[in-house]
């Protein structure tokens, strides 16, 4: 298959992210008009995303805040129409229950705060979108899963990858065979953590780079070879004179591992608070390789593939592509939006759903264990 | 610092070379005139790079040939100026010892012969090029050394990239502190090996892809770091369905591992034969990151560089290099045959002597028994 230019921006087509992800059958079209309405759970920079793509999506919007500063609610509620009574506190949030407007939350919080916001919300009635990683421990993980089953509402875990064009693209070249059998995976994601900042203490963030960024590596491997691991090994290391990463309390500084999965492909991953890494992923396969840089970036994802195909002529043989995707923020976030609402208005599973953010967590509990890493 | 072009070109200075890896003055000026004279032993697709290499450097000179093949041998003797007398085959080639115009020999042959041809090399009273992996157990490294040691000759295995301009360019950027501290690399390299290769069969080539080209990586990431390393964990797979590997005496097909280095920095490295792997490393440190592609590559070597430096003015702030290797062949081979005659005019110990393809062969084996590999 030589994906070209419009091939890729047809992929944008939701139906083809279940079907490529899932091998479920396309969704149902929605009943046209209903709209889903939103409670937007925590008010920082991911929520104001979140709260843009909700808004341009065509069948979602936001109708209520949950926030414990009632300034920058007043604020968002202004710019999005939203009634003074449906801002609510942390503390009087489970009134949400009876907003008929809200249909579902979308948890934003600090991620030790997404297990018990996401039980609230199930508990109030809602149905659940919570960011990843979904929690910071598989106990919570579980908990959430059978609170929003036994509440009959709807969980999806924000994994926007699953639903973005560049990386749908390279699902596809892989599923098609474009690659070959696939034998290695390589990727990275990191970034230098400010000094005294929350996500450095492992009682407060629960875990370090591999549960804040690490995961889309983890996340990807699985997405790219449709393969659950079979087994990790890991190293970690933290350095010494640097107070960030010195005490006690301090998470992993750098991480990486390598995985093993049942087909015998494997893949090789870093991550990293102590230094700037951005995110990229390369698949090698028997007939060629491909790329993604920003492959976790909100836009600006770059897919650089070289494949051998049969082909008459033999300049037809190697296919390169070179294909810088157009779309801007908020569009990853319009996609999460419009595919949660479609699973809400059609009684349908979302594609990446508590038992993904499940799995994920316990892979992360392996991953830490062969590092010799105790979670909080 | 900010390494422009000509600082760039200026690294092709082999005093720079072994100062910046070995933290040893640089060699005093050899003598003037004299030119060391090699024996070819092995007339392969590395040996006329050698070839071409030696008689384009300033200080050596094609003397000798050892060859199975007559007519091959007559062909590379009319264009180099060798006698007929100077050709030897693989039987006669102890007679090398009775010809004074070879100073030294270059080991050109598989990988399972470097150990006897060195050896013989040695005992014939001739320095000993020789080519890398330096041997297919540590066993027969050892032996190579000893034997060059009781002989009084001089031991080079042919680590081209410790005297290649972008390497080194690279290694001095980290040296100089442009990264700030390093915290974590990732390399590669591998390809498609065809089948029936001997590179396929354990006991003919004593190792698969780890030691054919993952050395490199390996290697990069010792040369990198300036360190050795503490602890690897390694997983290898290999496809049940392809013929090429699913026999009792295949190599690995691919294989996939982490090193963790004493002051904490970590990496994660990937080789295979069942794919093509551009051979890359990026270094990623607490001020900015590098990447070489075709870093192992005779040309075509890629720098791209982002770091953080201290500058008046904001714009200054941020370096990005991006500087594309001029150089082409046979200029690496031209730089290896330069310096290992320096080192025999001027009696010095060479950059890369056995003892580092020893530990070359140490780590291997190590990372083979992680991963669950007997080597032969």
């Amino acid at each position: 298959m030589h994906l070209t230019r419009r091939d890729f921006s047809k992929l944008t087509a939701m139906g083809i992210t279940a079907e490529l992800l899932s091998s479920k059958p396309a969704f149902p079209a929605q009943p046209s008009g209903k709209k889903v309405g939103y409670a937007i759970i925590g008010l920082g920079r991911i929520a104001d995303l979140h709260m843009q793509g909700i808004h341009a999506s065509p069948n979602s919007k936001v109708t209520a805040l949950v926030s414990g500063h009632r300034e920058k609610a007043e604020k968002y509620a202004a710019q999005y129409g939203i009634a003074a009574s449906s801002i609510y506190s942390y503390e009087t949030m489970d009134k949400l229950r009876a907003n008929s407007a809200v249909d579902a939350t979308y948890v934003c919080l600090p991620n030790s705060m997404h297990a018990e916001y996401t039980i609230r919300s199930a508990k109030a009635g809602k149905h659940v979108f919570c960011e990843k990683p979904m929690s910071t421990s598989v106990t919570d993980a579980e908990a959430m899963i059978a609170a929003c089953k036994s509440a009959n509402v709807k969980l999806m875990i924000g994994y926007r990858c699953h639903y973005e064009t560049t990386n749908l693209a390279a699902i596809k070249l892989i599923r098609d065979g474009a690659l070959g059998k696939v034998r290695s995976i390589q990727s990275a994601f990191g970034f230098n953590a400010g000094a005294n900042e929350w996500r450095l203490s492992m009682p407060l963030a629960g875990g370090g780079p591999l549960m804040d960024v690490g995961i889309y590596c983890l996340n990807a491997t699985r997405y790219l070879t449709g393969e659950e691991p079979a087994a990790f090994s890991a190293y970690s290391t933290n350095d010494p004179q640097d107070p960030r990463f010195n005490h006690p309390n301090s998470v992993e500084e750098d991480l990486v591992w390598t995985t093993k999965f049942p087909s015998g492909i494997v893949a090789s991953c870093s991550t990293s608070y102590g230094a700037n890494m951005q995110g990229y992923y390369r698949v090698y396969g028997s007939k060629g390789w491909l790329q993604v840089t920003e492959a976790f970036s909100y836009q600006g994802l770059h897919l650089t593939a070289e494949y051998e195909r049969d082909a008459e002529k033999e300049a037809d043989r190697t296919v390169h592509l070179d294909q810088l995707n157009p779309e801007k923020i908020p569009h990853q976030f319009v996609n999460e939006a419009d595919h949660f609402s479609r699973c809400i208005l059609t009684g349908q599973t979302p594609q990446s759903p508590g038992e993904e953010g499940l799995r994920d967590m316990q892979y992360i509990q392996q991953i830490y264990k062969s590092a010799g890493i105790k979670m909080a």
